[in-house]
């Protein structure tokens, strides 16, 4: 039983993730002819490459909602069973990803514009409060291990491995957030970069788990 | 069968469950910059926290169906089988829960308008109909429940425990409604005062059917 | 291994059945605050009430959507395996299913217009569509049988109850169709008495079959 | 452990194809009556006659990710655990499938506009992109069978049938995109009679892996 709780909130979890990846599609807006018609047949083009704030907030957020899943997926290995601290911790964490279709929306339609830099240290600093919930969430699941996992070397060093990966999420999304305020790309920059740390530290962390 | 009857109403519910939760972002409007560009570069910063009305209804109604769905996963944990009553029951409050993105999008859009407290008053009187509900698929779980339990006083226990709590939901969601008629952020107040009473409830009932 | 086979085609189906029903909330659009404040603080209301053709779309389509899905459950109970046919007549379903929220925004915006014959007998000539699907279905579950259900008496007996109630929805949407043409709330009263036939039939179809 | 990972994987891929499919439906936009009321009573059959640009723009995306969905199921078969190479090309896979929703209602949008030849193009280009996506998930998915089925000659067959059912894939959709260059319905038309190739494939890839 306690087996299919964890299941339950897994499956619930994944079809949240999956469908506020999806709805990230909705902020990109196609182009209208104007009412002049445009001389040149292939001016959609020039439309859909001006789309470009829309395109990068697509992918930077889908990427990033991606690799919380896997690390979400990663997670829920270490929980033996599920109780209301764990539940509410997930919760939480699932109404932030819930949101981040609202920062991106609104880089997408700021980026290019002078409000660009407030619009990238809003969308940054969506990610350092996602960031502090996951470290919540990593209590939470610890709590819930399984009797045999508590004080083995095994699992304690997994365990430290993720805190310390976590905590480094959090001072990269901080550093993102404070670079945006003077560089709008220069702080999505950073957050690209972290899709490295975070596929590097699954890697390993999947390797040694199996 | 029947377990596996249960199992994919449980996970439909669940999709549904998701499914409105997540919606619930696209009722928050992304600010445009005005057509002449303000002066202040943090212009948007403003715009965002003037979104107020938004925020609080996203939020409180995504944790009120978040607790929906933790206290649908306790109250199944009853049911042995499913009927056609219990489909409908189920039915019903799946209908409610979709419908829920509904008033959220009223309150949001006149939270801080002339028309707050009838928006208010809409939106806390829906949670009374969802309330009602809520006892409807009791019955119908309580009608179904395993041979052994009918009668056996732990589960007796349980299930008039919770009758009690949904008892006291109704009765907290009228007050709230009517609260709601004289003062929109006081009927408010008295929904997320419910976030309390159902962690207590899901939690005592939680611990001691364990 | 075939198992596994239609427990995913049905889980896919579900999601499908589930976002579809959800979606539909979206076609309610919120009232907006005219321009030069109304007087009565309570305006709100009646401009709720004023969207009634919404709310009427809105549960029509979440019934018959809901009354669908749990017809789809039963159905699959038949099929053994799946094959390509069942794959695309289920492919067709979906599409159809996933079509309904088209419709039923048509009928929301124009019930209470002079279009409203027109948006009606559209919105009525879709269901017709997808009972034709219905038993387009039917024929490739059936085919998909285990080879122990076809012949035995208990399934053909089945087979032919449910038959007989795909034929006969097809009639009553072909009769709902052509008195939308006149009457638009009597072609719909029509699609809402077909919920009182379906009910009877998938529960004496359970009933029998259980 | 390893099979509960496919499962996870797949389970997750399944929920974000089908909100994409179901999302499509959201580009048709419901005609509006004039200001000046139409004389034409059924002047609304005219109107949803005029959105065929959009139906056809449905019906394909919807079509084309469902076969995906099928051949996804199929490929998924041979891959006996994930790794993070696996992971990640389905993750790159589920971005491009959950794009598809945009470059629809860009076609909808200019398919009956003189922008119609770049809205084709750019529709057709997409699909070049996810076929060659699909290559790198066939590697992955190789790169990841049972140490039984490297080598076997039913294993390697059925992996060369759909290494050049998928190289046919990407030349297909590359002629599609050169035609639609010139003629907007030429190249979907091309996209189109693809339905009937990955029909034929996946049977009988199918039959034979049955």
């Amino acid at each position: 039983m306690q087996e299919e709780d964890t299941t339950r909130v897994e499956a619930f979890s994944d079809g949240v993730f999956g469908i506020a990846m999806t709805l990230l599609i909705l902020e990109i807006k196609v182009p209208h002819l104007p009412h002049e018609a445009p001389a040149d047949k292939w001016w959609l083009f020039g439309a859909l490459l001006s789309l470009w704030p829309s395109f990068i907030a697509f992918v930077l957020s889908f990427g990033t909602v991606l690799i919380m899943w896997v690390n979400h997926h990663g997670l829920f290995k270490h929980a033996h069973r599920t109780d209301n601290r764990l539940l509410f911790a997930n919760g939480l964490l699932l109404l932030l990803v819930t949101f981040v279709p609202f920062p991106t929306a609104v880089l997408a339609e700021h980026l290019n514009k002078p409000s660009a830099n407030a619009a990238a240290t809003f969308y940054c600093a969506t990610y350092v409060v996602i960031a502090l919930c996951h470290n919540l969430l990593l209590s939470a699941v610890l709590a819930n291990r399984a009797p045999g996992a508590v004080g083995s070397s095994a699992h304690e060093a997994a365990a430290s491995r993720i805190r310390r990966a976590y905590g480094a999420g959090i001072a990269v999304y901080l550093a993102a957030t404070i670079a945006a305020i003077f560089s709008p790309l220069g702080g999505l920059a950073i957050c690209f970069s972290l899709w490295g740390l975070w596929v590097l530290l699954n890697y390993s962390a999947h390797e040694r788990a199996s």
